[in-house]
C-alpha cells in the first residue's frame, strides 16, 4: 500500500483538500522532462502560443499577488476585483450559477448547509477532550439501551433455566470490554495520526486484509445508523406508545436530520451533540443508584421473573448467542481510534484519555444495568424495552422516567452520529488508496466528506426500512461486521509490535493479542449461531464490498498505466509544423495498449488535423460554425446528412451560391437518420486516416429558459454521445445563443 | 399562415422526410450571397482549407454516384463500400451503434417495428378505398355502439316520459350526420391534399381559429381512443362479467398494443384492421333484420320499458343532455376528410366515395339500432351495454351473441386506431406551422410519424385510467372537442366558398352553412349542459392546447429571426488572416438583438481565437490536451484550478520542469469547487475581451464500459453544462480512450 500512499504525499491521516490532484513519481517526472525537450525541439511557433496573449495577469486570481504589477500589455485595463479582498475574508469564487433553477440550488444550499469554508479552516476543526468524549462515545456507551436486552431476549428463550446465566455471559462481555479497550489503547499509541482497524490491518496485514477489515467496519457503521435509530425510536414508543406505528417514518426522518447536520460539518454537530449524551450518562448512574439502593432495602435479594414459556433448551448454541448478541454492547469502542486527528493537539494523548474514560463509563454502566435486571426480574417483551421497564419501576411514570427516556431516545438518536464521523472518513482512505470512486476524497463546502455522507444516509435508511426499524431483526446481523474488523485490527497490531519490538513491546502484544484472539472468538459464534437469523445478509455485504473495491482498484491501477507518460523513442525528422508526417497511427496503437488508435500524442506536431463540420442548414449559427472551423486555418471538410435526394440537390444549390468556399460532402440517409450515418462517415473516414485527428464541429442552439430546449433539434447532444468511444475524435461545439 | 408553408415548399400535405431542412427564402438566399462575396473577399487561406485533404469523395455515401470517379488524390485507395449497393436494395446505412446495449436495443427496436423503410417507401404507402372504409371509418361506425345508449342513459333519468324523447332525439341525430357528411364532401372536392379542420379553418379564418380546431381536434383523437377502448372493454365484460375488474389493465394493454401496430406502419395496420370493421357491419346489419322481422311478428308494437326510478323531470336541459350525448355517435366522421393524401389517386374522389359509403353506413346502423331499442324497450343499466342486452334478445347466447359482441369488441377496439392515422398528422402539421415541437414532423424508421403516435399512446393512457376506463364517465368530455373542430371547418368552409365563388358554389356554402349551425348548437349544448360532468376539462385542454402552441409558435419566429443571416454593411479592411481586428464585439451585439456578445461572425477573419486549456494533471489525457490546442497554432492559454496552494507550488514546479512551453495561469479555489472558479475566470476573461472566441479545450477521460465511467472526474461533462449558456465560448472535449 505505502507506495500509492507515498506517491500522493498524504501519510496515513485522510485525504485533504488536494488528494485528488496527485502528484507524479519520479519515473513520470523523468518522462515529463523528456516531453518538454521534445516540444521544444520540433516545435515551430511557440511565438503564436504566446504572442497574441491578450490576458491580464491577475484575471480571476485569488488570492490576489501582493502588489498589482502593471499589465503587461498596453491596452489591457484590470477588471474589478471579484468580490471582497482582505486576506482571510470569505471570498465568494463560487460565484452564483447563471440559471434560475441553479441559483435557487445555491441558496437552498447555503440555508441547509451554511456559508462554505474554505479549505485552510481545516485544520481549525478540531475537539476538546469534554466535546470529543459525547461526541465519539455516543454509540458505544448508548449500546447498553440494547446490548443486555438483546443478551436477555435470547436467554429468556430457555425460561428461567436460560435467564441464570444472564450474569456470567455479562461478566464475559465485561473483560472482553476491558480487553479490548487496552487493546485499542496500544492502537492510539502507535497511530497517532489515526488508527483505524483498515488502516491498521493493511498496513500490517497487507491489502486484502485490510480490505475484509474495512467491510467490516464499513456494515458496522451502516448497522450502526440502523440499530441506534431503531432502539431509539423504541425508546420513544416505549413512553409514548400510540406512536407505534410511525417508527418507520420517525427513523427516516432522523437519519434526514442526521444528514443535514453533519453536511454542515463536524464542529456543530458536536456542540449539538454533547448535552444527550452527558444526560444520558446521568440518567443511567441515577437509575442505577437508585436501584441498588433499592435492592439494598431488600438485601440485594434477587426478585423472581414472571413465570416464562420455555422455547429452547439451555445449551452451547443459546449461551453463544446471547453472549454475541450482548457484544453489541460494546459496538463503537473503535469510535476514538479512528478520530485521533479530529482531538486537539496533542492528538493520541488526549484520544487515548478520553478512551480510557469511555471504556471506565461504559464497563460501570453495562455492570449496572446487568445486576439491576438481574436484581428485579425484569426481561425482555413486546412495546416496552427492559430499560423503560426498570425506569418504570423505579420512578414510576414521574418526570425522572421521562428524562430517563428521552435521554435514551437523544443519545441513541445521536449515537449514529458517530458513524457519520467514521464512515466518510474510511471511504476517503479507500478512496486514496484507489479502493472507492474517487468522489468519496472530495470536501465539500464545510470541509465534511459529503458524498460519503450521503451514501451512509442512503444505506442506513435502506437497511432500516427493509427491517421494519426493528432492532430484535437488526442485532442479529451486527456483531459479524464489528468483530471482524476488531479482529483483524488486534491481528494487526500483534504484527506491528512484533516487528517494532520496541520498549513494553511484549506488554502491547500480549494485551493485543488477546482482545484479538477474544474478539475472533465473537466474531466466530455470531457468524456460525446466528447465520440464518441474519448474519448472513453482513456476510455477503462483506463479501461484496470486497468484489466492488478489488475491481475498482484493478481500473484504476489500469487506468493510471494508460494515461503514463511515455515519450517516444522514435526520432521525428525536424520539419515544419505544416508538413506532412508518416502515418504512425497503427505503429503507437500496438506501443501503447490502447485501441484508441493510437491516442497518445505528446507534442503538436504529432497532430494532423482535419475539421469535419456536421450541418444542416445555412443560418446563423451554421455559418458561424463553418466560420469557425475555417478561421482554425486547418484543412476542413463539411458534411451535410440530406433525407432525400431533392433536399440534397437543393442544398447543393445553396452551397454553390455562397461561393462554394469549403469542400462539402453531401451523405444521403435513405432512412432518415442524422446522427448514424454521420458517426458512420467518421469511422470510415477514420478506418481509411487513422493518422488524422478529426475535429468534430457542431453548431448548437443554446436556448434561453430550459423549457425551450426540447423544440431544437438535439443533434449535438445525440452526436458526442455517439461519437464518445470513437477513437482520435475531437467534439467541439460552437453554441449560438438564442435571445430568446 | 401560407408564407411559412411556402417558405418549405411542402404545400398543404403532412410533412415528408425532408421537412426538417427548411429552403432558405429570397431575402436569405441573397444575403447568402453575399455572405459568401465576403469571404471571398477577405479570406486569406482556402488553400488551406482544400489543398490538404486527403479524403476519398466516394467516403460513406448513398446512393453510390453511377459513375465512381478516380480518386482526386493520388495515394488514395477507394475504401470497400458499406453494404450491399444494387439500387433499390435495402442497405444499412444505419449502423448498429458500438455499444452492447445500443445494439440490444436496435434489435428490439427491429422485432418490433420490422426493418426500416427508405424514405423513397413514402409514396406506395397508400390505401384502396375497399383498405381504407374499414380503416377509417371504424371509428365512425363503431361509434353506434356507444351513442345511442349514451343517449337512452340521460333520458332513462326521466323515466318512461323521458324515453318518449328517444325516437325524435335520433332523428335530429340522423340529420344531423346528413349534414356533416354532405358539408366533408364538400370539404373533401376543395381541399384533396388533406383538409382536415385545422387546415381549413386556419386556411379561412386565421391562424387563432386554426388552432383552436387543432385543439378540438387533438382532444377529440384523445378521446376516442380513450372512450372506445372503454367501450370495447365493455363489450366484452358484458359478454364474460367475471373479466368486470380487469377493465383498467385489459385499456392500457390494447393502447401498448395499438402504439405498437401504429408505430410499424400504416399499411400493415390497415390489413389487420379491415376485417373487424367489415364483421361489425354485418353483425349489426344481422343483427336489425333480425330485429325487425321479430318487431314485424308483434305488429312493430314497442315493448314497454321496465318499471324505472325517475330522477330528473323531462326538460329542456335534459333533451339536449340526450342530444349531445348521442351525437357522440357521429365522433370520427372527419376522419376521412383529414385523410385524403392516403387515398390511392386520384385521393380526393376515392375518399369521397369511402365517405358516402361510411356515411350511408352510419345513418342505417344508427337508425337501425334506435328502432331496435324503441321496439324492445330495452333501457341501459349496469354490468351489461345495451348493445349485448339487444343480442341477447334477438339470439339468445348463441354463437350469434358470440360473433356480435366479439365483432363489437374488436371494432371498437381498433376504432382507435383511426385517430392514431390522423392525430400524429395534425401534430406534423402543427410542427410544420411552427406550433408544435420539430420532432413531430420526423418520420420514424417505418415512415410514420413516430413521436405524435407516442404521445397520443401517453395521453390516451392517461385518460383512461384517470376516469377508470368508464364510457360513461368519458362521454361527457367527448362531444365537446368535436363538435368545436366541425364548427370552425364548416364556417372556414363557408368562407372559402364565399370568397372562391365558382361553379354550385351557393349549393356547396348552403350545406357547409347549415353543417356548421348544427355543429355549433350541438358543441355550445355539450358544453353547457355537461360543463360541470366532465366538459370543463375538455374545455380546460383546449384552453392549455392553445396557449403552448401559441408560445412555441412565439419562440420558433423569435429563433428564425435570429438565425436570419445578416451580411454586415460595414467594409472590412483586407487584410492577412492574422493580423489583430479592431474589437467589433459590443457593436455587433447591438446590432443582432442577441445577447451572445456578438455571435454573428460569418466569415472566419471576424474570428479571434484564444484556446484554453482547462488541465488538471500532466498525465497522456492532459498533455494530448495540451499538444492539441498548441496544434492550433492559435493563442493558447492553460489554466489549473489548484486547490490548495502546495499542490500549485507543486504544479508550477512540473511545468517548469516540463519546459514552460504554453502560459500557465493557475487559479486557487479556497472552496475546493473546480467548475465554478473555471466558469468564473472565463466569464471575467469574456468581460474583458469580449472579441475574442475563447475555444475551451478539456481533456476527457472516457471509460470503456460504462459502469467505470463515475470512477473518474465528470469535470468535462459538468464543465460543458456550466459554459453553455455562456456567449462566444465554443467547448471543445479532447477524449482519451482508457483500453479498460
Amino acid at each position: 500500500m505505502s507506495d500509492t500512499r507515498d506517491d500522493r504525499g498524504a501519510g496515513t491521516g485522510p485525504p485533504g483538500p488536494a488528494a485528488q490532484l496527485p502528484g507524479l513519481g519520479d519515473e513520470q517526472v523523468r518522462a515529463l522532462r523528456r516531453v518538454g525537450r521534445e516540444w521544444g525541439r520540433v516545435s515551430a511557433a511557440p511565438e503564436v502560443w504566446r504572442a497574441a496573449l491578450p490576458v491580464d495577469p491577475d484575471l480571476g486570481r485569488f488570492p490576489p499577488p501582493a502588489e498589482i504589477k502593471p499589465p503587461r500589455f498596453g491596452r489591457l485595463v484590470p477588471i474589478s476585483p471579484l468580490g471582497p479582498r482582505s486576506a482571510g475574508e470569505r471570498v465568494d469564487t463560487e460565484e452564483p450559477p447563471t440559471g434560475r433553477s441553479a441559483r435557487a440550488g445555491a441558496l437552498v444550499r447555503r440555508l441547509v448547509l451554511g456559508a462554505a469554508l474554505r479549505s485552510s479552516a481545516v485544520v481549525t476543526e478540531r475537539m476538546r477532550k469534554l466535546l470529543a468524549l459525547p461526541v465519539l462515545s455516543a454509540d458505544a456507551l448508548s449500546s447498553v439501551a440494547y446490548g443486555p436486552e438483546a443478551l436477555l431476549a435470547v436467554l429468556v428463550l430457555a425460561g428461567t433455566a436460560g435467564l441464570a446465566y444472564s450474569l456470567p455471559v455479562s461478566g464475559a462481555i465485561v473483560f472482553l470490554m476491558l480487553a479490548v479497550g487496552l487493546s485499542y489503547r496500544q492502537t492510539i499509541r502507535a497511530y497517532p495520526h489515526g488508527g483505524g482497524s483498515y488502516i491498521v490491518a493493511s498496513d500490517n496485514l497487507g491489502r486484502v486484509p485490510g480490505l475484509v477489515a474495512a467491510a467490516g467496519l464499513m456494515t458496522d457503521y451502516v448497522l450502526t445508523v440502523a440499530v441506534s435509530i431503531a432502539s431509539g425510536v423504541a425508546a420513544i414508543t416505549s413512553a409514548v406508545p400510540s406512536l407505534a406505528g410511525q417508527t418507520v417514518p420517525i427513523g427516516v426522518g432522523v437519519i434526514v436530520l442526521l444528514l443535514a447536520g453533519n453536511l454542515r460539518g463536524i464542529r456543530q454537530a458536536g456542540a449539538l451533540f454533547a448535552a444527550p449524551t452527558y444526560a444520558f450518562v446521568a440518567a443511567m448512574l441515577t437509575l442505577i443508584a437508585y436501584g441498588l439502593v433499592d435492592a439494598a432495602g431488600r438485601g440485594f435479594e434477587a426478585r423472581p421473573a414472571p413465570p416464562l414459556g420455555v422455547t429452547e433448551s439451555v445449551g452451547v448454541l443459546l449461551v453463544m448467542r446471547a453472549f454475541s448478541s450482548g457484544a453489541t454492547a460494546m459496538t463503537g469502542i473503535e469510535a476514538i481510534s479512528n478520530a485521533v486527528p479530529a482531538f486537539k493537539p496533542v492528538e493520541w494523548r488526549n484520544a487515548r484519555t478520553t478512551l480510557t474514560w469511555m471504556v471506565g463509563l461504559l464497563i460501570v454502566m453495562f455492570t449496572g444495568i446487568s445486576l439491576l435486571i438481574h436484581l428485579t426480574g425484569v426481561v425482555p417483551g413486546s412495546g416496552e424495552t427492559v430499560l423503560s421497564r426498570l425506569a418504570h419501576l423505579e420512578f414510576g411514570d414521574g418526570w425522572m422516567y421521562v428524562f430517563v427516556q428521552t435521554a435514551t431516545a437523544a443519545v441513541l438518536l445521536l449515537a449514529a452520529n458517530t458513524s457519520y464521523n467514521d464512515f466518510p472518513r474510511v471511504l476517503s482512505l479507500l478512496a486514496r488508496d484507489d479502493c472507492a470512486p474517487r468522489v468519496f476524497m472530495r470536501l465539500g463546502d464545510r470541509l465534511a466528506y459529503s458524498n460519503g455522507i450521503l451514501l451512509l444516509s442512503l444505506a442506513a435508511a435502506l437497511v432500516f426500512v427493509a427491517f421494519d426499524g426493528l432492532t430484535a431483526s437488526l442485532i442479529p446481523l451486527y456483531a459479524v461486521g464489528v468483530f471482524l474488523a476488531f479482529t483483524l485490527s488486534q491481528a494487526g497490531m500483534v504484527v506491528h509490535w512484533w516487528r517494532l519490538r520496541n520498549r513494553h513491546w511484549r506488554k502491547s502484544l500480549a494485551f493485543n493479542a488477546v482482545g484479538g484472539a477474544l474478539s475472533a472468538l465473537v466474531f466466530l459464534t455470531a457468524g456460525i449461531s446466528k447465520f440464518t437469523s441474519g448474519a448472513w445478509v453482513a456476510i455477503v455485504a462483506v463479501g461484496l464490498f470486497l468484489l466492488v473495491t478489488t475491481r475498482i482498484r484493478r481500473h484504476y491501477r489500469a487506468a493510471r498505466d494508460a494515461l503514463r507518460l511515455h515519450p517516444h523513442t522514435v526520432e521525428l525528422p525536424a520539419r515544419t509544423a505544416r508538413g506532412p508526417l508518416p502515418a504512425r497511427g497503427s505503429a503507437l496503437t500496438e506501443g501503447s495498449g490502447a485501441d484508441g488508435g493510437g491516442e497518445d500524442e505528446e507534442i503538436p506536431e504529432e497532430i494532423r488535423h482535419l475539421s469535419v463540420v456536421a450541418i444542416a442548414t445555412l443560418d446563423l449559427a451554421g455559418m458561424r460554425a463553418l466560420a469557425y472551423a475555417a478561421s482554425l486555418q486547418q484543412p476542413v471538410l463539411v458534411v451535410h446528412i440530406s433525407l432525400t435526394e431533392d433536399e440534397a440537390r437543393r442544398f447543393r444549390g445553396y452551397w454553390s451560391l455562397w461561393g462554394d468556399h469549403l469542400p462539402l460532402e453531401i451523405v444521403i440517409s435513405p432512412y432518415r437518420a442524422v446522427v448514424a450515418p454521420l458517426v458512420h462517415y467518421l469511422e470510415a473516414l477514420h478506418r481509411q486516416h487513422p493518422e488524422l485527428t478529426l475535429t468534430v464541429i457542431v453548431p448548437e442552439i443554446v436556448t434561453r429558459r430550459r423549457r425551450h430546449r426540447f423544440l431544437h433539434s438535439r443533434t449535438a447532444t445525440r452526436l458526442r454521445r455517439a461519437l464518445r468511444p470513437l477513437p482520435k475524435i475531437v467534439i467541439t461545439t460552437v453554441p449560438f445563443h438564442l435571445p430568446v
